[in-house]
């Protein structure tokens, strides 16, 4: 029985959360801006810490916190994955207890103010709500580098259908050929590798991501991500699988007969909850 | 004494808040999308419903609800100060015991998937968290429209000073000529009438507003709101007055010189609270 | 014509927003605690801050902040409207170009931990969502002080009806004589003068509010409102005005038939948007 | 290389996220309210949903979304992991082409309005923030409940050391022996089996967890995590294995010495980001 076994301490971690980070480059009069958030988390042999409140191998997440502002100057600050693994290698490097490091940074996207037609030297308006995001883990075990993107907020008013689903007793959702398709994407790709051109294959990814969502004619939310994944994992070798969330953001067409109107599909309802929610991981066989 | 005074009902008001709709033209293939929140509150002598309970003079939130979405079909719903005007006079015109009618929209912007170069007929990415605003009021005393945004971020690496100010014996603020200077900005402006081109004047003024917060080099946040209010009141003269709320987020420079490192306005802390809070109406003398 | 009207600054005012402030009293084993939410606006002469840039007469907001913490210890923070007082009169007072202070805290509640029955000596578990608050105005006009609540959330399952109303074209909602009666409420109300036992009045002012809600059988959230308003303003004279705002938290009965269930009542789907809001003021006549 | 490996589709399934649902029980005067979110996931051979769009083994979300309310009249809503229990058996059970069903569930918790000292029958008033959670999992490989809570708030304003820690180039963190010590804990514990009684665990692990958080004179919040979860291990041999997951909310002791001030622990800043996040596991060995 459970109860006759020693409690002993499992799996653990810690770091410091949520760091907000502005980077500025203003070598020249033409401004740089990389704005991010960095969470760290370092794992190793902390039990004495847990055990015995003995913090003699425990670096504060305090020291993790100015590690990651003093990296932001050292070693700049471009492509978050090349931050992110930097930041980890030092930690499982260069700080003796810590055996792995999982470093994750979102990064939020700014476009200069147009001024008279051009974009301003070192004035930005943040576009939004999507968010960049990496997840670094360096371990003996290896390095792992998952990328992706959030909020990536997508609708498209037509080309998407839903029947000829399975029913039982407690189903009453009526079939359609035409509805709203709408989702918040979360996106999220494991590399088979760290020799990336990380900007450049993000935006690529992202760009067939958009591509597909638009372009495939929809029988399910579930048939769009496989199609999305596909064409992901098509153009990128270096991509060694994606996992796909999607919320199915419903948008209920309005039922204006009680009022003498017809509503072909013009005049939505857009619901906040419930919403459906798929999942979906396209690998590599 | 205020306790000999009867108790009697003050001012008062109810409707329907947030009604999530969206609008679809798909008079051919590339479609139109219209993304609002609808909130509507009605004025008028309610005394009854409050004092007895007595219904007789109440039109229920859920039919304000439907009246919402079923005039989006009936009188179409294009800018959102032409939608809410048509709404409010509705209210006043025709239900008889409603004396005043509040309608505020919020509107949610869209941009065109790019597909190949060019904008998708009928798929849309979210462009946020900018929010277009609007609030028109219609009773006896006549019709005002509030129009602005909200959620618009701003951010400028430089070109910002603050120094010369007042200080007391709490004031630590070191003096600097140089910094960071980040909002979201909130701006409501007031038309003089509604003989207005409203989605031209509000992209004029949202323009007029991102081309100051860039080029006027800043004393303070306090002459950069000013300038952006006098430029569009100077531009714009169907606008009588306008308020700019500005919260200063602050970014602090992060000392690196513990970690013998210099950090000449490189990397910064970006703080979430407490934030400056700077408010200011420009308005016609 | 309105253009040919000078620009002019309208009214204004700065401020430090939502400054953090734990306040722990420690003098003997059992401590106590206030956590709190502090928000300073200054009015003045600020022109020249304005059209010139020039901060002779701007305490920074820093400063602000700073006189907020300093003043916790200097003063003590007791009941939130007398701290608020406090800081106000010294920003009016003693601050040359300062003619009105507003100050707004937001109180967070604690509640001890029990341990063997007993409340422990200092350690708390945050009761809420519900926040107590106060608005403190002080200027050459007067002072004002406006104290209340918000997401305070109520719910009753029965003792609540809604028919009688008004129809019109667009009205298609049932009438019913037993529903679901839900807010998120929020109260404010208006103090006659400063001599007032804040922590004790606030507290019963809450008690007769959630009292009411429970005890009124009501024929709408309308009445309720108005007589848990009413019961405030009888019970304290202290008290010249009260405005209640609260969102009609729609709880909808799910209809079952098509799966062969009844449901008197007893199944309900809790929507997030829209809700009704109803608002009204109970004054002095 | 991955390139020249087939592109194929790894893990998915689907559901119905945050079905708002509320439960009230009327057989007498007292009513008794169960206010919970449900989420549903079904796991199984979607595969020609995704490759080929063909619906036909996909019970729709609308379908899962009307099962969860249905069941909650006819199987009636108590404990929130018997009720997930029901729900994720009928879906793996009853619905041929499912494999595996996660069911989440959040409880909100309310507590009744005090009128004349006495509970009321049918009024109540939330509390919170906490969240109480289930998410219970049935498949061919059995049966697994993992419960807990979140937004657990807790503060101690002393008996919390931290010193003795590792120091490298980037530390500047001082030692101390007295701080706060403020968390929002959330919780997960995994049982052995389903046959317990749920309520009342749920609420002695509760119990516990605040009581350790309070009693342990903590040199570490490491240490703090480790003794909250050995006493729920110890005392429930029906819990498998606990994880802890917790911010560590900083509260800064603000330097009022500028202002000729002492601040001996009693005032602080209330930090929002970044803050520590400590996260361990305690299990059986």
């Amino acid at each position: 029985m459970s109860n006759n076994r020693a409690i002993v301490l499992g799996a653990n971690q810690y770091g410091k959360a949520e760091n907000r980070l502005v980077r500025i480059y203003r070598e020249n009069a033409r401004h740089e801006i990389r704005d991010v958030t960095v969470s760290t988390a370092l794992r190793g042999d902390f039990a004495d810490a847990h055990l015995h409140g003995d913090q003699s191998k425990v670096l504060p997440t305090d020291t993790q916190k100015n590690t990651a502002y003093a990296f932001a100057k050292e070693h700049g600050l471009r492509a978050i994955e090349e931050f992110a693994l930097t930041l980890a290698r030092h930690f499982v490097d260069d700080v003796e207890p810590v055996r792995g490091a999982r470093i994750a940074v979102d990064e939020f996207a700014w476009e200069r103010v147009p001024v008279g037609g051009e974009g301003h030297d070192h004035t930005w308006v943040r576009r939004g709500p999507e968010v960049r995001s990496t997840v670094v883990d360096v371990s003996d075990g290896g390095t792992e580098v998952v990328s992706g993107l959030r909020d990536l907020v997508l609708l498209k008013s037509t080309g998407s259908e839903f029947h000829g689903f399975l029913k039982d007793r407690y189903t009453t959702l009526p079939e359609t050929d035409d509805r709203i398709m709408a989702t918040a994407l979360v996106a999220q790709w494991r590399y088979s590798g760290v020799e990336v051109d990380w900007d450049k294959t993000w935006a690529d990814a992202r760009r067939i991501l958009l591509e597909k969502f638009a372009t495939v004619h929809s029988l399910a939310l579930q048939q769009t991500l496989w199609e999305m994944g596909r064409g992901v994992l098509e153009a990128h070798p270096e991509i060694a699988e994606i996992t796909l969330q999607a919320p199915n953001k419903h948008h209920f067409t309005v039922d204006l007969s009680p009022f003498g109107l017809e509503n072909p599909n013009e005049v939505f309802y857009a619901a906040d909850r419930p919403y459906g929610l798929i999942e979906a991981t396209v690998t590599r066989g």
